[in-house]
């Protein structure tokens, strides 16, 4: 990653967050010789042995591992890097899904965005360091593909696809009565009076238009990423440290820079903010409120997990870690409008308002050119395209991208080299209109 | 604990260490003033509230999160301290147990070893600062208690009952013909020819019967005990830190001293040997074999996990936290003669190979006075008393207590102040002789 070549000597953990934050800002490094295959962790070997090679080791604190090509293998491996919490499924409710494999799919050509070359399917899977990629078909399971880290059991990092369920919880909460969109932050947690969420309401939190004064100018050592990424770290302090200790004492330091509604601006710490109201009014710490109002109901396979800081406070921006299949119960939900082999276990009023999507101009102006014309609401993107397709995002190419008018869900898990879904999105969303097009041609 | 107060500088992971290889080496500390209920995690506060007042905060790395009171509450959330790898389950095949509770067995009474005074048995569970007890008969739960941290949900530090899961392990594979306890340590992993370890047999590992010149003199800041624990530490080293990186390095700077096979001596060591000879003859990661070999098949509700070091290895000799419940699933099958559901899914011999129990002589040299006449083999404690009772111990007062005659099978989860299970054994195992008695009785 460019900015780690300019910056050796910033922890991975530091790292890890700034790849989880800077979605569509960091450019691709160029001429990186590791393309899919010999990437691929099993073909670099890390972490073969007992024990491994000191070569071939990848481990806490220096050796770079959310960094291409080890990030290949940490994606899968982030529990044994990090202190983590237990997201817990219902041990007695794994629903298995129905398969109706079609190799159809795997003859689908698309045009990638802004070129005129036909791409074939399986090419994009390579080309996006796919690590895998479930198809759902009207329930049932079409395609299915494991490669890199990853296997049907392997848990893998859903980066800011964890703020998707951020925001689901609290939409979930709002749907219930239990949450107010249009209360201030301040009436939730006092705490944050003085920062810039104090006078932002939940709304503008759950659809990141707060305006806060947010440097991420990694150039600049003062600079906020940096003293966020320092705090939340569930590493040992520097004994000289006196900043803040965790996600909750950082956010109380944030600072506003603008009207808060005026502008779409994607910053993580909205997130950790949301995960906070959902504590606070839930009396639940945030991986036991996934457990509640999700991961128990939805038949998954596996416990997920998530990430923690020093204090034991999860990283509701971006620390989860769920497998592909689990990753596709939660999109098959979604597009039931809440049920579960038919049983209402998420109010449908939150499905429908994160359908409905966000204002479209405020959302214009966060320069997601990829996604020209689409929206962010209660951190779910919304494409506002012909098939009212919707997703959850996160760096290095995760989504469970959610298809109404096709009947699919598509779960891609990916360890891309560069974190920015810019520079994966243009061989990514043609191909899913494309499959689309074809699962409703068969129709 | 006395060793804390002297030295208040240590890492707390060098006292969770300590802890779980001084079972039989430390002093009560006397006059505590708390009790079972007023060090009740839930009534002290640890870690409420969102973010937990300064004061009811345990956290990394120097608050002493291992040391009684705050070990009440650290043994049911060691992964969000520690980097951990996950023990597999089977996601479709949780079995549930069938219940038949009996009410008379919270009047058992008895009298605890060198005492005239009865003590009734909710006496025992405070005494012994039970967090949980798990009592099967005949395969049917017939008493299920919960207190301190612990819930039917929630995994707790098994201590060194790891080491009868690596024990149980290595002899499913001598009995399968995979492993010869009769080689040589050093034809297996050359890597120890120079350690004490490479002219031991692998039963001499399995049973703790090496001759390790291995100090545990806390007071010597150059004993043994201290360097195993920093190079086990998955917390970052100290930039000056030359020492062994990991338990397979450290294993390879242990000497010999005496004649192995001559006397049991309780050394957490030979549990982390046995467990890379686990890994050598497998090819799988320990955490790997656990699932491979006993928690895919025993039909458990929860996967398991276990803590590593900075090189992502398991702790073979403690690191294992599990349900109440699930570790019943592992007393029952050993029960059981190694069959789950009438399935044999553990060859019998292994089981059978354990329960005969190992050179009572060579054991007594242990030093271990409240299980006089007993035995270790494999890793297990051999009563060798009248009814045939085996158990897993670790210290703090963990237990799988296995009676063949009474058909009983009883888990106790703790977190006694002192490590030392010598100090909790004159209130337990009496109890649990008149509990299988009154079992029988009902025959």
């Amino acid at each position: 990653m460019k900015f780690m070549d300019n910056k050796p000597h910033r922890s991975t953990f530091l790292a890890l967050l700034i790849l989880l934050i800077t979605s569509g800002n960091v450019v691709a490094s160029e001429g990186s010789p590791l393309n899919d295959e010999t990437s691929d962790p099993r073909n670099m070997g890390w972490m073969v042995g007992f024990p491994p090679e000191p070569s071939l080791r990848i481990t806490q604190p220096d050796s770079n591992y959310f960094s291409f090509p080890k990030l290949r293998w940490s994606v899968c491996h982030l529990r044994e890097l990090l202190p983590t919490a237990r997201v817990r499924r219902n041990p007695y409710l794994a629903i298995p899904f129905e398969y109706a494999l079609d190799g159809g799919i795997e003859r689908v050509t698309f045009s990638p965005m802004n070129s005129n070359n036909d791409m074939t399917w399986q090419e994009s899977l390579s080309a996006n360091y796919t690590d895998g990629l479930l198809i759902l078909h009207k329930g049932k399971v079409v395609y299915e593909y494991y490669s890199g880290c990853l296997s049907e059991h392997t848990l893998h990092a859903a980066m800011s696809m964890t703020k998707s369920f951020t925001g689901l919880i609290a939409q979930i909460l709002v749907s219930n009565g239990e949450l107010d969109e249009t209360a201030l932050v301040s009436s939730i947690i006092p705490e944050l009076s003085p920062s810039a969420f104090g006078d932002a309401t939940v709304r503008q939190v759950m659809n990141m238009t707060t305006a806060l004064d947010y440097s991420e100018n990694y150039a600049d050592p003062n600079a906020d990423i940096w003293i966020y990424s320092k705090a939340a770290s569930p590493m040992p302090k520097a004994p000289d440290y006196d900043g803040p200790e965790g996600y909750f004492e950082y956010l109380q330091t944030v600072r506003k820079k603008g009207s808060h509604g005026d502008g779409f601006g994607y910053k993580t710490v909205n997130s950790d903010v949301l995960g906070w109201i959902i504590a606070r009014t839930t009396g639940m710490a945030f991986e036991d409120a996934v457990h509640h109002y999700l991961w128990d109901h939805l038949g998954v396979e596996n416990d997920a997990y998530i990430t923690v800081d020093g204090l034991g406070t999860a990283f509701a921006g971006g620390g989860l870690s769920a497998t592909l299949r689990d990753l596709g119960r939660l999109g098959q939900m979604m597009l039931d409008d809440g049920k579960v082999n038919g049983l209402q276990l998420v109010p449908e009023e939150a499905i429908d308002a994160i359908r409905r999507g966000g204002d479209k101009e405020v959302f214009a102006k966060g320069g997601f050119t990829t996604l020209a014309g689409g929206s962010y609401q209660s951190m779910w993107w919304i494409f506002h395209n012909d098939n009212g397709a919707y997703a959850a995002r996160g760096v290095h190419g995760q989504t469970v991208y959610i298809d109404p008018t096709a009947e699919m869900v598509l779960v891609r898990l990916a360890s891309f080299p560069v974190s920015a879904n810019s520079k994966i999105d243009p061989t990514s969303l043609p191909a899913y209109q494309a499959v689309a097009d074809y699962l409703m041609s068969k129709n």
